[in-house]
């Protein structure tokens, strides 16, 4: 904060204690802060839930309606803040949070001229994932980057793997539609493309299934093709995990002889008995 | 049992005698004991499944209800036996297998004021997870104890996981009672949030499916997604089975200092440095 | 042979030739056999499957009849030399094999008391399982054994693994059939199960599924219970198979340093420098 | 270019730079070439996309049918252009992407005489394969490569398994076609084998499903075959994926003999026993 540039220090201790509060979990102001936020996400989207549901809404809807706005403008109010106490707002407000904390308010103005997309408040939930952040959960933030980094590790291949299964999905689409026709479903090569994927990825459905033999056919190789497929990516990103998990032992090396790969108990080294 | 403080020592072996037979499988009686109470448990939920069939129940109707009652009053005497025997009866009382001994005979009891309720006798089946005991299934038990490992080493990947999937569907549940509402079947978001499950997890009812082109699209994406994101809880489970079993290879003790966990290819004791 | 206690020279040697010409596949007169029993196992599958075709059965009925006809009495011969060549008879008739080839014959003429049952003779299929024998797939036939050795030392493990699916369904169903109840098609118990089996395992035909929100919800739990319990069986299995792959890289111990682990194209200890 | 025996330079020099351009994307023009022969193939295939579908049809029909036809005879004039500069025109015809790119333009013509063949030509996705050798995507080839190299290390083992299954599917669709028979769905053998791959794969539509007591329990057998078998491929093709990354770990060689393949933890090269 010392780096800042306001002119008036009134008004910096104003924003540094905000920011505080706000972006940080460290203080008793900072975590209760937080906490309230969480419970106010889960609330708020629990009246979003409940106020689609006609019988709860014909009852209850003046009320949720009433706590829908309430938490609305509690987190423009919030939003709004942010803006005003983080160093620069231009980059929180392009940043993800930034804009999952706009659209998190955005859908109960919108619903005031288009009736229903109230729901997208749902998005709120994007927000949650803060609670990482909030309660310090550096052992569930470790794992969390784990799996990340299993991911990206196999970007590449998972890459690879997807554009192969979209040339699959249209040609068998097209295939299938050329086979089955308009008269069994398949209306148009959108349709069966889709049809392919909830086929391919062993969804199925029923809403569309192949009616001549020859479709019955090809829709059962699909079906092996997309058994045998699921192996890919479950392969790549195990292989990813177990890489990780032995990276993750040791990467000691031995002052005596060089060896590495060392339990990181290891006191002495395995090969040559020298100490560590 | 030395150091249980009853005042007659005729009741203390009554009770003692009783405990061997009933927790302990390592006598003949306590042995003999186990098995009856198995076929006991097996045969007593086979005619909860049969009675529950009309054409079955309205020939041996009288018959099942007969035998129903006849396990209920015996696992019942089990119930309080052991609660008898036992040193510590409320610590029993709240332990896993103590709360599934008396939920085991509770059903029969509340049919007579609700009846149907005694269809969920079947949870007796969790009784028959004391089979391992019984039989010593030492090797059986290791197993399901790997298993457990396995999957508790891995309970924080996995909770960051169910917590990202949960996030999922109810963001796309909601988006897509936005895009295809009640006419397709989106009657309300718990629903749809129901259908983006079914969907994920690619069971595919097909009792709610999208009918508008943008839902089909989105509907392609959240299949895929599905398909693909199953690769990672495989890919955790696999890698801590490998590590398991990676850990498990070697079970040679140092000479000199008696420490274990050794890798196969260890030379030097990595504790104290002695050759094996 | 040596070792038959035949008295009839000339009749052992019919035998005997008979053997090598029906059970060995390294002379000539042996391969040929082979390989006709091989193509008339599959023309004789495709017959049945032909004739069950209501559109071909009716045109080409008497011809494919006549055709499973003369198989079956072709391999009906083919069993009784089999039984008459090999030196235990008995031995043969009680194994894998000798009940396949009996099963192979014995549909079509139960099909003159029963019609219909003459499409279980498509249980000659597994009379394939010759394949590797004959083409002395060598190659093929030891990554069959790495494939059932893998599942053989996971026995114990999917034992466990079977019976806590089997725990669950039964259970999950009971509930769900207190819960849905008979107007939305749980009839009962075993109709129950059977769709817990069809949910858990993610096949989900739709022609039972949860009418109630609380049968959703149960239904859901369900459904993301069976995505992740999947990675259970996938994760033993994987880690046999690379424990298998690891096993199978070397078992050589270096006569200097005794360290293990060595490539099999190793020429030098990796660890020490000694040749091997 | 040097090798070829054309009489005319004149002819070789204007064949050596249209090969260039066609074949090569190291020059600028042969770059450009192929970044218009991706969008054209894109804007192509979903013209023919678009084309299916009944609303946009009917109104941009005439548009649509002039664009197809458009490509289609710049494909052909690419296709002859290929042929022409070509130095084994015969064996480019015959080579995979040979075939793509004469399939890629004949559905067109074909629609001339049998309408809606057209939809085929979707088949033109697969030249979007040449995109890896456009960009000059290594990297994305490498891990291309390392797929393909894991699924042919383990071809055998799926070949097996793929054997396995299609036995399993035939024998239990026919019994399942004894046991339901034609009323509940399986109306011949070709229909139950279908049905049987369908519940085998986890597809499940439900078009077929059993509806006989006997028939459910067969099919759960087969579901909880399906759910467990799926483990075998994907334990192959893990399995290879982290040999194949294990392989790929070191790359270090030895400075005396220049070997490469040691492990990470080898101290001496394994071929010549120098120290690394």
């Amino acid at each position: 904060m010392a780096h800042s540039s306001f002119t008036s220090s009134d008004k910096k201790n104003w924003r540094s204690r905000l920011h505080e509060i706000i972006f940080e979990a460290d203080t008793p102001a900072g975590k209760a802060f937080d906490v309230l936020l969480i419970w106010s996400i889960i609330v708020s989207v629990a009246t979003v839930i409940l106020d689609s549901v006609a019988g709860i809404s014909c009852v209850y809807g003046e009320t949720l309606y009433a706590i829908e706005w309430f938490f609305t403008i509690l987190f423009t109010i919030e939003y709004i803040l942010r803006l005003l106490c983080v160093k620069r707002p231009a980059r929180y407000a392009v940043s993800f949070f930034g804009l999952v904390d706009l659209l998190a308010v955005i859908p109960t103005y919108v619903s005031i001229l288009i009736p229903g997309s109230q729901s997208l408040l749902t998005i709120r939930m994007l927000r949650l994932l803060r609670i990482f952040r909030v309660f310090k959960l550096a052992a569930y933030l470790g794992e969390a980057k784990i799996i990340m980094g299993a991911l990206r590790a196999s970007r590449r291949k998972i890459s690879v793997f997807v554009l192969a299964v979209i040339i699959i999905v249209i040609i068998v689409g097209s295939v299938m539609y050329v086979i089955e026709g308009d008269k069994n479903g398949f209306s148009n090569i959108p349709t069966s493309i889709y049809w392919a994927i909830v086929t391919l990825t062993t969804v199925g459905y029923g809403d569309i299934s192949p009616q001549t033999p020859l479709g019955k056919a090809l829709a059962a190789v699909l079906m092996i093709m997309g058994y045998g497929i699921i192996a890919v990516p479950t392969g790549i990103v195990t292989a990813e995990f177990a890489q990780a998990s032995r990276e993750a032992v040791s990467t000691q090396a031995c002052p005596a002889c060089g060896a590495e790969g060392h339990d990181p108990n290891a006191v002495h080294c395995k090969y040559c008995g020298a100490h560590l």
